[in-house]
């Protein structure tokens, strides 16, 4: 297998973003995350923060837009477009890691993929996200819940995949009990 | 970590068990599969065959003994407790390779484990059980789908462990994507 595409899936706080980027670092190729949202923010005309949250999360009002369907494509719809196509182009510029946006199911047919997902116990998550990002909630662990379940319903949406399903991917790794340094190496190693 | 143990859970066909024995020989420890199956029986008293099935596989009257509870323990609890005292006891001789039976949840607190998941796509699967078995039905695809079922029945029942869920492992590898021999360079690289 000739992977010339890595995709990263990951838990919110798993390490997932720092193992994309150690990752390419490490191979030499480009890794794509925020340069994504960037991209997206650019061609929508939307906020760069909404963005991050639209693209990938199912917002509070996520639900009862899927009910307001029989009016038209809702923002989600409009943004989920813009996103394939970049994500397409990203893919067709060269090897790359691309982190989150959905993008092993939208490369699914078109590129040689090695498809990832990062995944940590909670209290190894809550802990990071209070430390790397300064996270001040009371509760992180609730957080972290909201995110999963936000983040779950969206890709189960748009890409009828079951997040976090073991037979979605080519190679899940616990980044807590592994670490991320392992992960990164055993990832390398199947580039 | 230092993963005295390794535990193997995996998909009928996927390999999972070669994996294991390779791992094992790599290693120089023992693995631990068939020889469960015999002690299991021996310890029963119920025949080797019915025991390979009823000890990890939901079977027909899996369901409808369920319902049966009120009667008392039925021939698959009465199974699973002796099961559960070989794993624990299995644990305690030495490091060692354990593939299916549970394991991976029996020893969740006692063993120093890694525990693998190991999954292919199903032609993969189909193509391997007609090849490595000689498997002769007329649709292997089916007899797998109606596997995965079985075994994840019985993995909910005993376990409340959602079978091949990614959280569930420390790594969770796709054999018909990376191969068998990656499989185990990558385990035994973690041991």
């Amino acid at each position: 297998m000739n992977n010339r595409i890595v995709t990263i899936s990951r838990e919110f706080g798993s390490g997932g973003r720092t193992i994309g980027k150690k990752l390419a670092d490490r191979l030499g190729i480009p890794c794509y995350d925020s340069e994504i949202i960037q991209r997206l923010a650019d061609k929508s005309g939307f906020d760069e923060q909404y963005v991050k949250n639209a693209g990938e999360y199912a917002s509070g009002g996520f639900f009862s837009t899927l009910a307001n369907r029989t009016f038209g494509p809702t923002n989600e719809d409009y943004l989920w477009r813009i996103q394939y196509g970049i994500i397409e182009s990203i893919a067709k510029e060269g090897p790359c890691v691309i982190v989150g946006r959905c993008a092993d199911y939208i490369l699914r047919d078109k590129a040689d993929l090695l498809r990832a997902f990062i995944h940590a116990d909670i209290t190894f998550r809550a802990e990071r996200i209070v430390k790397v990002y300064g996270e001040r909630e009371d509760s992180p662990e609730q957080r972290l819940r909201d995110k999963d379940r936000k983040r779950a319903a969206y890709h189960r949406y748009y890409t009828d995949m079951k997040w976090g399903h073991a037979q979605n991917y080519d190679i899940c790794l616990d980044s807590g009990r592994l670490g991320i340094g392992r992960c990164v190496e055993i990832l390398a190693s199947l580039y």
